[in-house]
C-alpha cells in the first residue's frame, strides 16, 4: 500500500477496499502514516464522500484499533444512547438512570463539550468528587453493581478515532457524514452494547442545521450499526432552540435531577421519556415504544430512577447529597437579565449563538486546555412561540467574571428573532424515527 | 488569522484574500503552520480550485518567500524558458547557449527528473565535473561572463515552493493548475528575468495528457506572468512520443551537442529553433518569430552556439572535451533491442511508459534519494507514422544491470501501438502559441 495512491484515488472519487481502509487506519494509529497524509485523505473524503461499504469499513477499522469491551458475562441487555450534540442537551443524565433502573445495562462512554455544544462529562464533573476517568475494570465493576456507568473515552477505546478526531478538528475536516458516522459508531460499538438509540439533532443549534443532512446522517448511522449486527434506531429531534431551561454544567445537573424527581421542563422530560422508551424497546424490555414510555414514566414517579442516579453518583465517587439538595452544586456569584429589545413573539433562535454565549461565560472550551467554570450558564425564559413584552427578560446570564460579559450579553440578545405575529408553526420536538 | 478557517473557506469553495494567502504562505514557510494543516488546504485547493486573483497572490507569496534576484546591473535583457516536462526533452541544453550566443542573458534555474520525466540538472551532471550547485554569487559571475548559467534551486530561491512541493508530492496534491502555476512561476520570476517562454507539453508523455487541460494551464501561466509585469508566451507542444531519438542523461547530452553542431533529430532541432526564436522575440532581439528562427539557425551554422555551450561547461567546472568528443561521456556497457511484435505502422506510443522504462533502467529516481546512472537510457528507432517490419527493432535499451531489464523491456514493447494502416494524421510538433 502506497498511502499517496489511496489519497489520489479518493481525490479522484474512487473507492477504497476494506483491506486498504484497514491498513490505512492501522498504520496511522501506529504512527506509520504521518498526519499530513491523513489530513489530505480526510479532506478528499469530506469533498468526495464515501460509499456505505467504505463507511462501514472505516467504522470497523476504527473500532478494532483498540479494545472492544465484552460485557456478555453481565446479565441483561446492554443499550446506550448517543446524541449528536446541542445546547442544553442533558438527556444522558436522566436516561441512563431510568434505563438502568428498568433492568437494562447502560455502559455509557461520553464526550466533553465541543464548540457550542455541551458534553456529558463536563456536566457530571460539576458534581463534587464525580470521577469520569474510571479504568475499564472499575467501569465494569460499577456497571455490574448498579447497571450503569458513565465515563470518558479511555486510551484503550478506539485510539484511531481519538487521533483522527483531534486532526479533523484543526484541519477543517469535521463536516463529513462518513467521518462523523465512523467516529460515533466506532466508540459506541466498542462499549460492547447490543443496541443503540441515536438522537440526531437538527436546527440552528445542531451541527447539522438542515433536516435533510441530519436525516441522511441518521440513516447512515443506523445502516452502519445494523451492518455490524446491532439494533439501532435514530430519533431526528429538534435543536432550533435550547433543550430545557438551562445551559451550563451545574445548572443542567440541577435540571436533570428535577426531571428525575418528576418535575422539570416539559420538552426535556418528553424527549427523555421518548429516548428511554426506545432503549427499553431495543433492549427487549418492552414490546412497544408506548410501553417503554409508560415504564420510564413509572420509574420516575416511583423514585427508582432518581435513586439509581444517587447510586451511580455514589459509586463514581460523587457527593450523593447533591441529589437531594442540588444547592450544594456551585452557583455563579452574579446574574444579569438580557431584556427583549421589542414586543412580539419569539419566531426563532440562533441557538448555536446561545451555546457560544455559554462558552464565552466560561462554561465551555475555546481551546482544548481551557478550564471550565461549572457554575456559569444561561437560564432561558422564553421559547419559540412565546409572547414577550419589551424589556421583559429573555434569558438570565449566570456569571463569575465580567471580562467577557458584554460579549455574551450581545450574543444572547441578538440570538432571539422577535416578530409582531405569533409564528404559524412551532418545530416539533421529534421530527421522526429512522430505522424502527 | 485562524488557519482552520482558511481551510474551511477553501473547502466550501470560498475565496481567500491576497493578505490571507500571504499570511498562510509566510507562516507555513516559517514553520508556524504545521504540514497537516497545509496538506488539508492543498487538497481543498486541488478539489475546489483557485481564482486567477488567488493564483496570482499565491505565486507572489511564494516568490517573495525568498530572494528575488536582480540582474538589472547586467547589460541585455534576461530571458528564460521553462518546460512542463516530458520524455527526451533536452531543449534547455540547446536553447540556453543559442540565446546567450545571440546576446541575451539566460539565468536558468532548472529542476531534476520527476516521475517519468527527465530533468535538466541530471542531464548536465552527466558531463564530468559540471557543477549545478553554484552559489548565487557564482551564478551571477558565470551569467555576466558568458550570458548564461544553469543551476538548481538554491535555498534562497522560493523556499515556500520547495517546502510545499515536497508536501504535494506525498499528499496527492500535485494535480492542480493553480498550484502548478504558482510553483513554476514563483521559481522562474525569482530569476530576475524580463521575459519567459513556456513549453507546455500535452500528450501521453506529458503531465497534462489532455490538450484542453494543457491549454488552460498555459493560459493561466501566461496570465499570471503578465499580471506580474513580465513578457510571457506559451507554446503548446506535442509529447505524444519522445522528443528526439534518446531518453537518458548522457545520451541526451550527446544529442544536444549534435543539434548544436547542426545535425541531430529533425523534431528536436525544430522545437529548439522555435523556442529560441520566441526568446529572441520577447528579449527584443528580433522583430518576428521568423527572424528569431533565422538568427537561431545562423548561430548554430556559424558554430557560435556550440562554442557558447563549451564556454558554459568550462565556467561551471565541466569537461569541455566532451563538446568535441561526446564519447568521453559514460556509456552503458550493454544494449538490448526491443523488437516489434508485428508488422504495420506506429499509430501511437504510451510515452509515459517509455519514460518509466528509462527510470527502471536507473536513468531516473523512484524515491528522492535514489542515485542516477547517467549512462543508461533508451534509443528510439521509430516515430508515429513510421512503417515497421515484424522483429525490426523499435527501440534499443542501453543498460548496466540486468536486475530490472525485463521489466523495462516489457514496458517498452507494450508502449508502441502498431496498426496495419498508416495513421491518418500525425500530431503536429507545435499545437499553438498562447499569449503572443
Amino acid at each position: 500500500m502506497r498511502v499517496v495512491d489511496l489519497i489520489r484515488r479518493k481525490r479522484d472519487s474512487g473507492e477504497l477496499t476494506r483491506e486498504e481502509i484497514e491498513q490505512l487506519i492501522s498504520a496511522y494509529t501506529k504512527g506509520d502514516v504521518p498526519d499530513y497524509q491523513m489530513s489530505a485523505w480526510l479532506m478528499a473524503v469530506v469533498l468526495r464522500g464515501m460509499s456505505r461499504q467504505e463507511t462501514a469499513a472505516l467504522t470497523e477499522a476504527m473500532l478494532h484499533s483498540g479494545q472492544v469491551l465484552d460485557f456478555s458475562g453481565l446479565v441483561g441487555r446492554k443499550v446506550d444512547k448517543h446524541s449528536t450534540g446541542g445546547v442544553g442537551d442533558k438527556t444522558s443524565l436522566v436516561i441512563a438512570p431510568i434505563v438502568a433502573a428498568g433492568g437494562l445495562k447502560v455502559p455509557m462512554i461520553s464526550g466533553r463539550g465541543l464548540g457550542h455544544s455541551g458534553g456529558t462529562l463536563d456536566k457530571l464533573e460539576s458534581i463534587p468528587g464525580f470521577n469520569v476517568n474510571l479504568c475499564l475494570l472499575d467501569f465494569e465493576r460499577v456497571l455490574a453493581t448498579c447497571g450503569c456507568a458513565l465515563i470518558g473515552q479511555t486510551a484503550e477505546i478506539a485510539p484511531a478515532d481519538k487521533k483522527i478526531y483531534a486532526l479533523r478538528d484543526v484541519t477543517g475536516t469535521v463536516e463529513s457524514p462518513a467521518l462523523i458516522c465512523a467516529s460515533i459508531m466506532s466508540k459506541k460499538l466498542a462499549e460492547g452494547i447490543d443496541a443503540l438509540v441515536l438522537d440526531v439533532k437538527t436546527g440552528s443549534g445542531a451541527f447539522m442545521k438542515n433536516i435533510e443532512d441530519a436525516a441522511n446522517l441518521a440513516e447512515l448511522l443506523v445502516e452502519t450499526g445494523k451492518r455490524m449486527g446491532k439494533q439501532v434506531v435514530a430519533l431526528l429531534t429538534d435543536m432550533s432552540q435550547p433543550l430545557g431551561h438551562t445551559a451550563g454544567n451545574a445548572m443542567e445537573v440541577v435540571e436533570s435531577i428535577e426531571v428525575l424527581s418528576g418535575a422539570g421542563p416539559a420538552d426535556l422530560r418528553e424527549l427523555c421519556l421518548e429516548l428511554a422508551a426506545w432503549m427499553f424497546l431495543l433492549g427487549e424490555r418492552v414490546k412497544t415504544p408506548d410501553d417503554g414510555k409508560k415504564l420510564s414514566s413509572d420509574l420516575i414517579a416511583s423514585g427508582q430512577a432518581r435513586e439509581k442516579f444517587r447510586e451511580i453518583v455514589g459509586l463514581q465517587g460523587g457527593d450523593v447529597g447533591v441529589v437531594d439538595d442540588p444547592r450544594r452544586l456551585k452557583r455563579a456569584r452574579q446574574t444579569l437579565d438580557v431584556a427583549s429589545p421589542s414586543e412580539g413573539f419569539i419566531a426563532a433562535t440562533q441557538c448555536e449563538q446561545l451555546g457560544i454565549a455559554c462558552v464565552v461565560l466560561g462554561g465551555g472550551r475555546e481551546k482544548k486546555d481551557d478550564t471550565i467554570d461549572p457554575a456559569v450558564g444561561l437560564e432561558f425564559h422564553k421559547r419559540i412561540g412565546d409572547a414577550v413584552e419589551r424589556s421583559e427578560p429573555l434569558c438570565t446570564l449566570h456569571y463569575n467574571s465580567e471580562t467577557r460579559l458584554e460579549e455574551a450579553r450581545r450574543l444572547v440578545e441578538t440570538a432571539y428573532q422577535i416578530e409582531p405575529e405569533k409564528p404559524k408553526s412551532i418545530p416539533p420536538l421529534i421530527h421522526r424515527v429512522i430505522g424502527a
